[in-house]
């Protein structure tokens, strides 16, 4: 029979380890070091033959080096003899890169889905892709798993869910907000950006009524947050009572922890689909694990279970 | 009829430049850029449609970085119907984990061999790989060019090859320094290591004679330095005159400079294939330039004209 084996990379160790726990098998044995130079050394440490193996690495800064370890982890994987190689990507860099939308342009989101391929990949389990169609990007099957249950889980915990509008911080995150609203049982609103002229201010205008609400903005992933406290401010200004950020991949790059910092968010709510590294733990940031829903969904693929309903049971 | 366009990445535009003069062009217009959170953006600033293009990139450190650089602007390119990609590789990264040493190791220089082919180049122009079997690596035509014959010139031209004697530093090497014993028509010695029992120190032994000779020892790259300062010091307590070090790839990581600076060696002769960063620009270290051989290789390969009898070609 085929053990089931799970290795963690170097992007989120904390995550990992509780995944492993949650399925109930220690972390395989593994070194993951650099020469001199900077290049990537890889030692598996205990056989994988004829093993189901998991490998989880976000692909998140430095996007590179993680992206590089994963690669080069799956082939030492596939000349091990591992019987399947699946790779689960709690946030997978690059997705934003997923179109042209200008002559020119790579298309680094598939590149990036060719290069998981070709090196061996079996499957691939995701967690709240930038575009859902990244999914077809791959010739193999991808599990995509979904944040918004566990986020929606804290605000019903804390009692913020009471009252609340979900916000969708721009036009096209209004599926999302949809999703979240759903669990909450919540009305939505949307923030309906626009710019009447170049160079001029840009106008918010908010679409629902906030007016003394709590208002719970959701987006994928908040990268320098200039969307999210803009909107936020617009929201008060619109006599929003409270105003909560919440999203599945906390990149948090260049200006976005000042901004949250000063902006009139209350809380930040966040997965840890991105490890947090100490600077960016400020009070205000509230992290929910997707260690459960990642463990649940290797157990179902590990007994050829189906994974869809996924996120209905983690809520409930 | 079809344009030749050479592009420069980030690893190296000081010898992209000076291809782009020799062969006659410009350099195309592109920019290479991170976001905020680190991600690479291409923007290639001109069409390529229909044009035989060249890009330069050495996959030196930081290697991760430079080659999803390539990666990705290989992807743009094909996107943008360029009709031929050729890749320029000055120095190829990952060439060291070429096959298994042990148990469960990836074999990376051929990951990264399937990653250039399968994102769309046409044509890899390489130079002393760290073994020439990292041709076999692609299933696209390989132009392996050779730096031997710009160290030899060097030599030759400063007077140290009279009376000279070409060192391999280990067995492995012996070919190599063939090679340039050849052009410098001098006979060669080998540097035999042995280590008597485990934890005790190395015995080296010189095969062939050094007495009162210039030793000119040669690597294909010089990393940590080790190895050849301390073979310099063997040479140096067998009664060679003076030594000179040689190599085409100036890695130089880790304690690299500081060794070759204690060293007893007069002079280390390597070239331009890796950028050399301004606090490795020491007194003893001079370099010569491959690029009147690679911009050669170019004119060639878009001539339609044989690319291997180049090295004698450049060394007359
Ligand atoms: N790492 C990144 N940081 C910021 N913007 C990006 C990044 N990657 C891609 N983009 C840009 O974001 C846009 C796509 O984002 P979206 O419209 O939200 O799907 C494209 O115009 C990309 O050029
Ligand atoms: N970047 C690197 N720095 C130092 N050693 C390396 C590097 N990459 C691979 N190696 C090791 O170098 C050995 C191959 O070198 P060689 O015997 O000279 O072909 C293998 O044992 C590799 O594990």
């Amino acid at each position: 029979d085929s053990n089931l084996k799970i290795f963690a990379l170097n992007s989120n160790r904390p995550l990992a380890e509780k995944i492993a726990e949650h399925v109930g098998v220690e972390l395989g044995k593994l070194s993951v070091d650099r020469f001199s130079d900077g290049e990537i050394q890889i030692n598996i440490e205990e056989s994988v033959r004829g093993d189901n193996v998991y490998v989880i690495q976000s692909t998140s800064a430095p996007v590179n080096d993680n992206l590089m370890e994963l690669l080069i982890m799956v082939d030492a994987l596939r000349r091990a003899s591992a019987k399947t190689i699946n790779v689960v990507i709690p946030y997978y860099g690059y997705a934003r890169q997923d179109r042209k939308a200008r002559s020119r342009e790579p298309i680094t989101a598939k590149l990036v889905a060719n290069m998981l391929q070709n090196s061996g990949v079996d499957r691939v389990i995701a967690l709240d892709l930038h575009a859902a169609q990244i999914q077809g990007f791959f010739d193999i099957p991808v599990d995509h798993l979904m944040g918004a249950p566990l986020l929606a889980e804290y605000f019903i915990k804390e009692g913020v869910a009471d009252d609340a509008v979900v916000i969708s911080p721009d036009h096209g995150g209004v599926t999302r907000a949809r999703a979240l609203a759903e669990f909450l049982k919540s009305p939505i609103a949307i923030i309906d950006k626009r710019r009447p002229r170049a160079n001029v201010a840009q106008i918010m205008n908010i679409i629902g009524n906030v007016k003394g609400k709590k208002c719970i903005m959701i987006d994928d992933m908040i990268d320098t947050a200039g969307t999210i406290t803009l909107g936020a401010q617009a929201l008060i200004d619109a006599g929003a009572q409270e105003v909560y950020a919440s999203c599945t991949h906390a990149v948090l790059s260049g200006p976005a922890i000042e901004r949250l910092e000063k902006s009139p968010i209350k809380e930040v709510v966040v997965t840890d689909s991105i490890k947090l590294p100490a600077e960016k733990q400020i009070k205000k940031i509230k992290q929910v694990s997707v260690a459960p829903l990642i463990a649940d969904a290797i157990k179902r693929i590990n007994e050829n279970r189906p994974v869809s309903p996924l996120f209905k049971r983690v809520f409930q």
